[in-house]
């Protein structure tokens, strides 16, 4: 980054423009266990206006732009292999329209899902996307995250309507309507959404919302064997049971929550169950779903049925990750992310757990199992080389198994850098050069995100 | 089209190329108003690998290449402006998997909507995306198609997992997996979903699939003014009660299909009603939805409890584009598509009624108004321009008052010819300068389905 654009940035911003070591080393790292790389400067624009004059300028000085929420990723999204500039838009914090009339509302790309639901929970709304973190909006709809209520309410995916992004010329546009469907041409809204900052910077987002179900119930049972607990989440997807969350963990993971959360779950493979609707609709599933956990030997329904009791629950789910890392004190992890058809589901664990028994590592294990999507955290001393290096073998094994089961390589997390060279396994050479074209088109000077999701040819 | 393309297409298909003017007649023609315009010749590839090899052959040869599927489309999507070879995919017709366990399928491109009703009903499933006509499931996801049941269950950009694409190289791709979501790269499938042919031709299609419900109910409300009848929908919809379908007809249009169908139906403005789920579920959601449109005036409820009765019902709903077409003997329609955010939606019909009180034409109105989304269709004489004109004017208005309202010029239908001039007006310059760099970028010879969509700088 040159002196010229330093000082234009800093006319432009003030001391909102900084190169100070602290703001880079925040910026140059995130939540995974990959080693930090640090960006040249960082700065905090306010609007899309400013967005835009700052993409301009970096443009102007082929300076690397790296777009910034609230560094959660789990891949490295927001690292700076190239150095330049990161871009953080978490004072863009403002929720600019709520309707209830029309169920939806647009938020700039700095708000985070839970000031969000904080806003709209007074107004007998709700957001349904859910990922581990305090994620910001923009970041969600960028790595088109989920979490555990995709099985009923969908991904970013389905769940954004509309957006604003500053394309990497500085132009400003604006992707799809209000409308809730439209057939107008390339869906650029789905474009953008998971495009991980490598086509342009989001600034605004206009989300879908859902009114707050009149009731809402929480359910713990326990399997002896995972493999049970698996097949009765097939069995209950089968059968169409509107489940609005159903997440698996196994007996490491409730351990390890049972730590971090003063639980006293039993320590063994459980599945947490939340469903939404009327009385009587919320009344009718949860029958229909303990009668088919019950058929496969799972524990009587121990009901969450207070809010407080049910929030403890799934904030202690939501806590998931902390807790693993807290499991093994020191450690980071290595968090797998593969999703598969739901029927092969059993099959993909049963195998991976085979992996685990033959190796030094302990990696609890969680999923969002009704979308067939799970996640093995390997906890790794990032001291030692050796566990990585195993993480990474065996991952590489999950990554392939689930190829093989007619899978993706991630479900939710993204690409970033971590999942990068596992793109042309996925998609072949063809479909990543059809990615290619888009991002040479969109992006010809290679200056958003760059040496992120696609691999170097 | 050279000599030399013809003898290369003859030697590689023998009849099922050809240039005969009954051919192109069939193909250079669809259900809108628009004037046919035909293409040089058609052919029919039984395999992607043909398809491959037509696409290779067309590329050396620089000729047009037109996808085909039942030629339903509203908007000249299948006509052959710049002439070329039209790609008719109907032979195409095989359902090459269905898996109750996962609930998806995949199928060749030429399968229609009614083919694959026929093969999962048998085993307890539906695919639920209905447009009125029986469109080809690669016609359905070009378009981005959806019909009645999306207030529920979503358009095909919601419901399509994975497609077979072949490019403008001729080289073949898969976007997607069988997984239920994935956050791998750029959102390949959704890009394809929608494009009209004019990034590559799909030839297979992987779909989610539903269960049949346990229960479905059917029933007809009848209003004295349809603004009260849009409202009920309005607060049906904000209430969350979770209609499987909800049409509106106005009066015109309910006169149409009770002389098309033989029905006897109060000719007033209607909403027709279908619920879905366990029985319990569909007594209560019909008793919340009935309490509301009573107290918007609303007829008692209707039922159509048996399956009969309830076929019928929405059998005359599906045919209400031909009902249209038979209620004005020897007219055409010009259909209009907008969709705009429902608590809008009454507005837009009132002013457009205004336009139409004060207008020479007539036009009955169907709508799937729990999305916000409703058709006029235009019944004008084809041997009278004056006709067509009026229609595209009150069109144009309806269009640009849509647009004010944060709404789509087209919620189902796609774009084609028939809206190409709407296009700046919805997306912006910024937006479509963008569709085209990823038209340049995926087919730099402006060979698929060359002169729809995408305005001409």
């Amino acid at each position: 980054m040159n002196t010229r654009l330093m000082a234009e940035l800093t006319h432009l911003l003030g001391d909102r423009f900084t190169t100070s070591d602290y703001e880079r080393q925040q910026h140059g790292q995130d939540e995974s266990a990959l080693p930090p790389m640090l960006p040249e400067a960082v700065c905090f624009p306010l609007t899309t206006a400013e967005v835009a004059e700052i993409v301009r300028r970096c443009a102007q000085h082929h300076t690397p732009i790296i777009p910034f929420g609230a560094g959660s990723s789990l891949e490295g999204h927001v690292f700076a292999p190239h150095g330049g500039l990161t871009v953080d838009l978490s004072r863009m914090a403002n929720i600019l329209r709520v309707s209830a009339d029309d169920l939806d509302c647009t938020v700039q790309a700095g708000v985070t899902r839970q000031q969000l639901d904080q806003t709209l929970r007074p107004q007998g709304l709700f957001f349904p996307v859910d990922p581990g973190a305090d994620a910001t909006l923009g970041g969600m709809a960028s790595t088109r995250a989920s979490g555990t209520t995709a099985v009923r309410y969908g991904t970013m995916a389905d769940n954004v309507l509309a957006l604003t992004v500053v394309l990497p010329s500085g132009e400003v546009i604006q992707t799809g309507t209000r409308a809730r469907k439209s057939a107008a041409g390339y869906d650029l809204t789905r474009l953008f959404v998971g495009s991980e900052g490598t086509l342009g910077i989001i600034t605004e987002v206009t989300l879908k919302l859902q009114g707050l179900p009149e009731a809402m119930s929480a359910a713990v049972v326990g399997f002896a064997e995972f493999d049970a607990a698996v097949k009765a989440v097939t069995e209950i997807r089968q059968a169409g049971i509107p489940v609005a969350r159903v997440e698996f963990l196994d007996e490491v993971m409730v351990a390890a929550i049972n730590q971090f959360a003063n639980l006293k779950l039993t320590e063994r493979p459980t599945l947490f169950f939340e469903f939404h609707g009327s009385t009587a609709t919320v009344h009718e599933c949860a029958e229909l779903a303990g009668e088919i956990t019950h058929a496969w030997g799972g524990s009587d329904f121990q009901w969450a049925v207070d809010a407080g009791e049910r929030s403890a629950l799934w904030k202690a789910r939501h806590n998931a990750y902390f807790a693993g890392l807290a499991f093994r004190p020191g450690s980071r992890s290595l968090t797998t992310d593969v999703c598969v058809p739901i029927s092969r589901l059993a099959d993909c664990i049963i195998e991976t757990k085979h992996d685990l028994r033959d190796s030094f590592l302990t990696a609890p294990i969680v999923g969002h199992v009704g979308d067939g999507n799970f996640h093995l955290m390997f906890l790794v001393d990032p001291t030692k080389p050796a566990e990585l290096a195993e993480a990474e073998r065996l991952n590489k094994r999950l990554v392939q198994r689930a190829l093989a089961l007619g899978g993706t390589i991630t479900g939710e997390h993204g690409v970033g850098l971590g999942k990068m060279k596992f793109m042309a396994d996925e998609h072949g050479q063809g479909a990543l050069a059809v990615m290619r074209a888009i991002k040479q088109a969109i992006d010809p000077q290679n200056l958003m995100n760059p040496g992120k999701m696609l691999p170097p040819l």
